[in-house]
This record gives structure tokens, C-alpha cells and sequence, in this order.
């Protein structure tokens, strides 16, 4: 266990590598940047990650991915009308627009190695507790009556998920989000008008 | 402009090379072992992609890009009936599940830089030729009347390659065809019953 002053040291160093990536680009990354702008020396980088680089990056790879699900709050935490659905969709839009073709997540994920267990957890936890707070959005709108008793909502919320997935793999290769808007949009519609 | 047989070798330089990346994996794969397999010495390698490995693993990619469409076929071409939508449908979920988290298409352009220029080419053009197919089998049946006139066909062709697209992105990751077949399904739900 980490000390709460330890714990702060350890998110500075994180925030720091999350950072230098964002701007300059990973390959451009040293770990004397990340201890120059966190303000930390190589012992205590090392000492938080004594495993060096690779553990310090999958941290920045958990770390990105939460931002991923907290850019999209409180919308994705409170889908119970559709404004707040329609809301959400504008959200999701505008972050993915915004970011264009560089996604920090992707590339982390493709520096630890993409098919390493430890790359593929980050991706699947993302991917779960995206997909599990659309469901309960679902479900709540089902209990209101809004949404058809038809519609399953674990395996819909799944669709969801993957259709904002393809949407934004297509936007990093073409830095368009016209089919992350055609396929949002689909979802919603079906949603709405399922009976 | 390439003689009938030179054209031939070609294509059977770019098929050995494909079959040896798909059997033994793209780190394993050398310029020798393309040439034993296609009967080609270096100089005729040479000779069809002078700018040597980087070439050859873009007309590979081009080859891997035109697999995919072609593994849908006859169906991906005869949207005409809902039948047939749902064979589509089918064949493009065996397809994926059967490839599993090992896709030769994304391991190409990985290797040829997912950046470069002539890596999105192969990407965009793939992407759009499928979008294409898929607008067509909405035109048509929309034109019979079996789907609703109020169903915008490029737009909504595009939401369904996004779906795929995320359903193999998140299939590649977890192994698990779920998100595709649920993405799937809610696109084929959402043409069939909005009016």
C-alpha cells in the first residue's frame, strides 16, 4: 500500500508520461522528461515502477482509459430521458472529433503490444464499463417505459459499444465522424422507435 | 503495362507472400522464403516490386483488402431480399469468428505504418467499396419498398460498416464474436422496422 503522499507522487509521474505523450508523441518520450515535469528523480520513478518503462506505461494506458469513460460524465452515468441520450451523443461526437486521428489510448495499447494480457485487460475493462453503464442507461429507460421490454439490454448496449468503436477506428484512419454519427445515430433511432 | 505472365508471376509472388505471413506469422516471413514458395528468384522479385519488402507488403494488403469483400460475395452483392440480408449477415460472422484475434489484413497495415499514406489508400478504399455494396442492397430494397423510404441508404450503409468494423476491432481483442453478431443485428432490426 502507498502512503496518500506516495499515491499523489505516483499519479504526478503518471499524469507527467500521459502528458509528454499527448504533445510530443510517445516515441519522443524519455523517462527524464517524465521526471523533469512530474519533478520526481530516477530513483523514485523507479521506485514506482520498478519494472521501468513498460509498467509505467501500461499505468498511463489505465490511466487514459478512465479518461476515456469520465469525458463522457455525467451523461453516460444519467441516461434517463432522451435528451440525456441525445446529450451523451453530442459528447462522444465532440470528444472523438476533437481528438482526430491521434488516439493516446491506441497508441499506448499498440506500444505495450497489443496482444500482451496486460494490454488486452485495459481494452476489456474499458470496453465492459462502457458497455455496462449504457446497459443500465437502457434499463432505466425500459423501467420508464421508454424503451421496448424487447429490447435486451446487455447485448444492445454491446452494439452500442461496437458501433462507437467502429466509428472511432474509421475516424483515426479517414479524421472524419460522419460514421461515428451515422452509427450512433442508428443505435438511437432503433432505440427510440423498437416496439 | 505487365504481359499476361508477367502478371501471373506477380500474382503469385503477392499470394506467396500472403499465405506465408498468414501460415508463419508477418516477423517470420523473408524475401527467400517468398521467392521458394512462388518459384521466383530475387531479380524477378525484384523485378515486380523494385522497391523491394515495403512494396510487396502493400500489394498484399491490396490483395488481403480484396479478400474481404470477396469472402462476402455472392451475398454482400445481392441485397435484395431479407433472406439474403440475413445470409449476409451470417457469413460475415463466420468469417470474423473463424479468423479469430489473428487478422492478416491489420497486421499488414500495421507493418506498412497505419500513418502512411498508402496504408489508409488500402484502408479507405476497402471502406468505401464495402459502404458501397451495402448502400446498393438499401437502395434496392427501399426501391421494393421493404425498406423505409425515411432511411437515408449512404448514411445508414456507413453505420453498418462502422458495426462490423467495431464488432471485429473488439473481436480481435477479446476473441469473442458477440459484439459483432449484437452490432449486426440491431443495424439488420433497425432497416427492417423503421418506418
Amino acid at each position: 500500500m502507498l502512503t496518500r503522499k506516495g499515491a499523489a507522487t505516483r499519479q504526478r509521474i503518471v499524469e507527467a508520461m500521459a502528458g509528454e505523450i499527448r504533445e510530443r508523441g510517445i516515441d519522443a518520450v524519455t523517462l527524464e522528461d517524465v521526471g523533469r515535469r512530474s519533478g520526481t528523480g530516477k530513483s523514485q520513478l523507479f521506485h514506482y515502477f520498478p519494472e521501468g518503462r513498460e509498467e509505467l506505461l501500461l499505468a498511463v494506458a489505465r490511466w487514459e482509459a478512465d479518461r476515456v469513460i469520465e469525458d463522457q460524465q455525467p451523461h453516460l452515468g444519467q441516461l434517463t430521458s432522451w435528451a440525456a441520450w441525445q446529450r451523451w451523443r453530442d459528447v462522444v461526437v465532440d470528444r472523438y472529433r476533437e481528438q482526430g486521428v491521434h488516439c493516446p489510448l491506441g497508441v499506448l495499447i499498440t506500444e505495450v503490444g497489443r496482444r500482451t494480457p496486460a494490454a488486452q485487460a485495459v481494452t476489456r475493462q474499458l470496453l465492459a464499463q462502457w458497455q455496462h453503464q449504457v446497459q443500465v442507461g437502457i434499463e432505466q429507460m425500459r423501467d420508464s417505459g421508454r424503451i421496448s421490454p424487447r429490447v435486451d439490454p446487455r447485448r444492445t448496449a454491446g452494439a452500442v459499444i461496437a458501433a462507437i468503436q467502429g466509428g472511432v477506428t474509421i475516424l483515426l484512419s479517414t479524421g472524419s465522424a460522419e460514421h461515428l454519427e451515422a452509427a450512433l445515430d442508428l443505435c438511437l433511432d432503433h432505440l427510440r422507435d423498437y416496439r
